[in-house]
């Protein structure tokens, strides 16, 4: 994606091999890019959501293994890496499935090979989600074409909540993908972008990647959804997701299941995009899935923009008020239309993941 | 309601006979009483909700009534202060339902009569709003104690959206006074506060004035409120209302519905709280109940405390992206448990709330 006309992904080495990030925790305000030196700044880039978004997640952590290696790449410090990585954040399943993938290929090799293998693993993990998520766009575009042709000219409305984007992924995002590639196609569409409390990912990543893509949108508030299905202003859901069950339950952003209750209350066709990687095939069910409680500041604080330009943090709440912040829900495989991979649609049952995976089918 | 150890109501006539309010739009960050000294100044108050809340608009409405009829007692002058206040909010009915009582008490005297008349009615309607208040707890109250009983000794945990507590009303709140009632009783509860993005009316006035009450609560971002009652977190819902139809449909704040929704899939009983004057008996059913666009404003910016304790208003959204702000949702009949009002608790239905106002069973 390309900010004020440069190309750039979420993470890249540098010409001088530092790894460099976009820090989106100072979007949409400032546009700031920042360099991780060691293993520990990847884990607190993580932790404090400098970088997010499940795939680009685990790409991170791979980067996080790489440094490691050069820091200490015994056995001992590959285990300790990984260790620490893994700690940093519990539902996306991507973090696991990255720390998985690098333990794999360094375990077997010399110590004095891994950091270079490694280097060149999270680069090539990095490549292969670009690719992944461009084929999500290619399998979702079907579905935004069919609503356009029925529209006859008006935009077709796409409801999607949290940031599944350009900046969750490395490029192109997945639930973003399909919309992206039916804008640039020329297809009329509108997105409504929900705001996404407590972290407000949509008002600030999504609003602001589809803004310079160009793509016609609009900021509700979560609670606005409903509301909009009921009226017949959404003609489809796409969300992405940070763990998919072997059931088809998906774990995503907190509210994602309220507005899949809304939809299926309103026959509003509710996709969720989602890379191989995403799907945890080791748990039967979504209620297995390890939610988050992040901090209650989350909720009661709120960064912006003065009127002068300066970024300033606000309470909003009650002075004294708990606060609880879960940060995801799980949505039941029966309120999911389809699974939109890099491999096509598929109904969200088990048969129709293993339809699009069938080497799964016989494990 | 105490504050600081002074009873307040949220209107009343000062000792120089003046109209004050309580500026909610301050709330929780100052606590500042208003003066209003003519009727466009009531009418402003309702449009920039200095006072919101269905019934609170009401009784503003009608001592907005008593103004104009100091300042033109004429007919011309009471059809101008009606239409000028009627067209302040649309979706709560409470202020046409004042304005109509106004306006039928005051159509057949005197001019010279009227400002004193409508005063009287005015201060009437005030202390009926905080009687009816009273008995919609005594209504809900035997509901608490059902659960508190269930879960001997365990607290029971009651969510709530939006803010209708004794801010919302004269004093005693509509579904806070079931909740109140129960806490001065000693039961053991815990009220999730809804955020209620955009205005967040749950974060900032219903944490607040639970928290005056030393109510135990938690405020949770709206999208939060499903995941709570898949783990069981929530054992019942009450809410408010801003009109309900003959048929049992309620227009309530924005999300309502998808907490509704929550509830259903979840068996957890859903109850609205209502005093008579918010039963609209002319609608046949919710769908026709105008719902009020309000300003994108809402959406992208927030006011909060600094840490210098000033109150500043940021933005929050990426810049240049639009916001649609519908303020209200209509909730269908068949997802809510009950009504309770001042007459007791029935079926949404209409011969529930027939059962209740017999005398409207025939008309």
């Amino acid at each position: 994606m390309k900010i004020n006309g440069v190309h750039y992904r979420t993470i890249w080495l540098a010409d001088d091999a530092t790894l460099q990030i976009i820090d989106q925790t100072r979007l949409p305000h400032r546009f700031e890019t920042v360099k991780l030196v060691d293993s520990d700044e990847v884990a607190c880039a993580i932790v404090t959501m400098q970088v997010r978004g499940a795939p680009l997640i685990g790409v991170t952590a791979a980067y996080g293994v790489a440094l490691g290696m050069g820091e200490d790449a015994s056995d001992a410090g590959l285990d300790a890496v990984v260790a620490k990585l893994g700690a940093t954040r519990p539902t996306a399943v991507n973090l696991r499935w990255a720390l998985a993938e690098m333990e794999r290929l360094l375990r077997p090799l010399a110590e004095s090979d891994r950091a270079r293998a490694a280097f060149a693993k999270a680069a090539a993990l990095c490549n292969e989600d670009v690719e992944i998520n461009r084929r999500i766009g290619e399998s979702g575009l079907p579905l935004i074409r069919q609503h356009a042709e029925r529209k006859a000219g008006t935009p077709v409305n796409i409801l999607t909540h949290c940031n599944a984007g350009w900046l969750a992924t490395v490029d192109w995002g997945t639930a973003l993908s399909p919309i992206y590639q039916a804008h640039d196609e020329g297809l009329p569409i509108h997105v409504w972008v929900d705001e996404t409390r407590p972290r407000n990912q949509g008002a600030a990543l999504t609003a602001y990647e589809l803004g310079a893509h160009g793509v016609p949108h609009t900021i509700i508030a979560d609670n606005a959804g409903g509301h909009l299905m009921q009226h017949g202003e959404v003609d489809l859901c796409i969300v992405g997701t940070d763990r998919v069950a072997a059931n088809g339950d998906v774990a995503n952003k907190i509210g994602t299941y309220l507005k899949a209750l809304a939809a299926e209350d309103n026959d509003v066709p509710f996709y969720v995009a989602v890379p191989y990687s995403t799907i945890d095939w080791t748990l039967p069910e979504g209620r297995a899935i390890p939610i988050e409680e992040r901090g209650a500041d989350e909720v009661t604080r709120m960064t912006g923009r003065t009127e002068a330009g300066e970024v300033v943090t606000v309470d909003i709440a009650a002075p004294g008020s708990p606060a609880a912040n879960p940060a995801f829900d799980v949505t039941p495989a029966r309120l999911v239309t389809g699974f939109i991979s890099e491999r096509g649609v598929c109904p969200a049952t088990p048969e129709g993941l293993t339809t699009l995976y069938p080497e799964r089918a016989n494990r």
